[in-house]
């Protein structure tokens, strides 16, 4: 049971409160036990029986929850690094879709790959990942696009699950786009989805979300309603891709559905982010998507002033979004989105775990797990603000140290 | 004199053949032998009199030469993290100058530190940039705005350069803003700068080039012409910070200047981008400042079809550019402007070396020196396309290893 000290600012990110909402304490200290948070607060009122705990020191660093990236597709074959190029000469995502490159492409190769290969790539991933402080991930299947394919994915994230050290969440996302040898029969699909991988996956305890791409490359609303509505019924919560490249209703319809959150949303109406505040559904920012298209950022502000909570996340996949950086995708939605660094904070903590419908982390409270990193900066906005690699020095998850960097903190240079 | 091998992709970036030119090799060796490259190509066409050196292994990376950030501040004293927020809440930029902040307060701290303080900071920054496979750096001055401190600044930079193992060039921008004890006599502190300062800059060899900063809060393009004169009078050659928030025909003013660069131009006019392609003078894209300030990129693909040749720096201060991350520099040209992976290197390295008038870096070519970082990346456009912090996996400088990673990189996993 030790306590952490020589902590310069905590950010303890309460699920409640607001976006910038961080809940700062200076010198700080933080107390934990059997794997969950037992006392945090200023350093000076430690109460007596903590006392005479074994002292570990901070280094005078910031100390924030454990960063959850909440939309990623971790595990998928080959990388689709020509088609970067494609974009930055002007070729669409729509297009290069349309020419059978994109999703498609990466179906190909993630059916060709063994379960093995996917999981040690994963897991060479994950490892980095770990290295910029993140301790939860969620993990998206779709890109075998067939039951043993699309099982395939999700037993790999079930298998790097129980490895750990990061906590893992899985959605199914069998509707990501309609696989080539369904396209003359897209309501053929739609049933193998509903009536046999639905069904399977949720008795397997295989994913907790069901997810649907909408755009006129992928799913209808329509369609992506008698998805959600099945995956319901099994228990599966919605998550949805939407608004991304054109206005197709989605927050109208993520609310409408209950959907633990709606993903993407540069195109989002007025109306949708009405319908989100209402209906409390997270919307999840995905800045380095939207670079690396090209788009017009999601319209944060609007969002966070309508009340909607705000996550960030890195969409990491091999087309869109190739970079699992979520410190880099925080900076993007301080830069291009104008969040502040708080905000942006609260979007990758508290916000996420919202998205992930989970209460138990994403805040450094008494009960909450002790997923934390401590941060080489002075404070949250000084480490948004002095951006560069590498500054997380330690990162605890479960009240264990899952990594911690050995070289000179630039704080004590 | 030893051979690398193992090498998967190796780009030459020749000075000459315009920004996409990089002259990739596939399978490539490169020979080297005091402290200069003596032969590079395919490795299968590697001559007989090197096949019995002792090889080394790229292990199936990249080899490109290494990168020269071009644009720097790098000494300084304090930080300016509260600006950040505030710039991000609508505070402009010449409304923070305006205010008392901005460049006068960091000249206020620069001041007050000491000559050992100054190098022990930059000194650690430096050796944070070594890690990302930067070679050489561009320091400015300018935030002493006196005599003492502006040499203060300098002095501490040809420290830096004695020390290695980065070569650094060093420039006088004593005309950075006026300083407040000059705000009614600009005219005076001109004539410090170029009846006092320049001609012992000059002298003591501290600098070889003088920058000017043209807009509203600064200089206007008559004084800039003024102190560029003087300076090229004591053989110091121009550079200038222009067009960065406003139009100030500084693409004109830098081809009227024989300037070795104009660096930020986000701002800059049709006419100034024919002036500057006649004159053959390199514009430096400094992606990292027109992101912190939230402006518009400047127009690198009009700049690039005119012939202008674009180097890419990150223009590091405390103030509108707080990273010295020159990767994500690179990538930002690619996502923002619409630079190609392989014209962004360029920018990089050959061109970023044109901006400096060095003819003997920023290439990899028979003569040059041997300065080249090996990348965890199978190809340049994967380089910049899967975006990920620690990807330099070797770095050397005049044929001397000045850094190695211990950890395995993710193309063997």
């Amino acid at each position: 049971m030790p306590v952490l000290t020589d902590i310069a600012t905590l950010g303890t990110c309460p699920p409640v409160g607001g976006q910038g909402e961080i809940g700062l304490i200076e010198n700080a200290a933080l107390v934990w036990e059997g794997g969950a948070v037992a006392w945090v607060g200023r350093e000076a009122d430690l109460p007596d029986e903590f006392a005479d705990l074994p002292r570990e020191s901070a280094g005078g660093g910031t100390v924030i929850p454990g960063l959850i990236d909440c939309h990623t597709h971790l595990a998928f074959g080959g990388w689709r690094a020509h088609e970067f190029e494609q974009k930055l000469l002007g070729t669409s995502y729509l297009e290069i879709a349309r020419q059978g490159g994109g999703i498609a492409s990466t179906m190909k190769a993630t059916r060709e790959a063994t379960k093995d290969e996917l999981h040690d790539r994963a897991r060479g991933f994950l490892d980095e990942i770990l290295r910029m402080g993140v301790t939860t991930v969620e993990c998206k299947s779709g890109y075998g696009l067939n039951v043993n394919d699309e099982l395939k994915q999700l037993r790999v994230y079930r298998r790097l699950a129980e490895e750990g050290p990061q906590r893992i969440e899985s959605t199914f996302l069998g509707a990501h786009i309609v696989p080539p040898e369904y396209k003359d029969d897209r309501a053929r699909y739609i049933r193998l989805l509903t009536e046999e991988l639905i069904p399977q996956i949720a008795n397997d305890g295989l994913a907790r979300f069901c997810d649907v791409f909408v755009e006129d490359t992928a799913y209808s609303p329509e369609e992506a309603r008698t998805i959600c509505k099945a995956a319901a019924t099994h228990g599966l919560r919605a998550k949805l891709h939407v608004d991304q490249i054109t206005d197709k209703g989605g927050g109208v319809l993520a609310a409408e559905l209950n959907a633990a959150s709606a993903d993407h949303l540069e195109c989002i109406s007025e109306e949708g982010i009405d319908a989100m505040a209402s209906a409390g559904t997270v919307a999840v920012s995905l800045p380095l998507a939207t670079m690396y298209l090209n788009l017009e950022s999601l319209p944060a502000r609007k969002l966070i002033d309508a009340g909607v909570p705000v996550a960030v996340a890195t969409d990491f996949n091999p087309g869109s979004a190739p970079s699992y950086d979520l410190h880099l995708a925080l900076w993007l939605a301080c830069t291009r989105q104008r969040m502040t660094p708080a905000e942006a904070l609260k979007g990758a903590t508290a916000y996420a775990a919202k998205a992930l419908l989970r209460d138990d982390i994403g805040s450094l409270l008494p009960g909450k797990k002790a997923d934390f990193v401590v941060l080489d900066a002075p404070s949250v906005n000084h480490w948004m603000y002095h951006f560069r690699p590498g500054t997380a020095m330690r990162t605890v998850i479960g009240g264990d140290t899952a990594r911690e960097k050995k070289n000179t903190p630039e704080l004590s240079s």
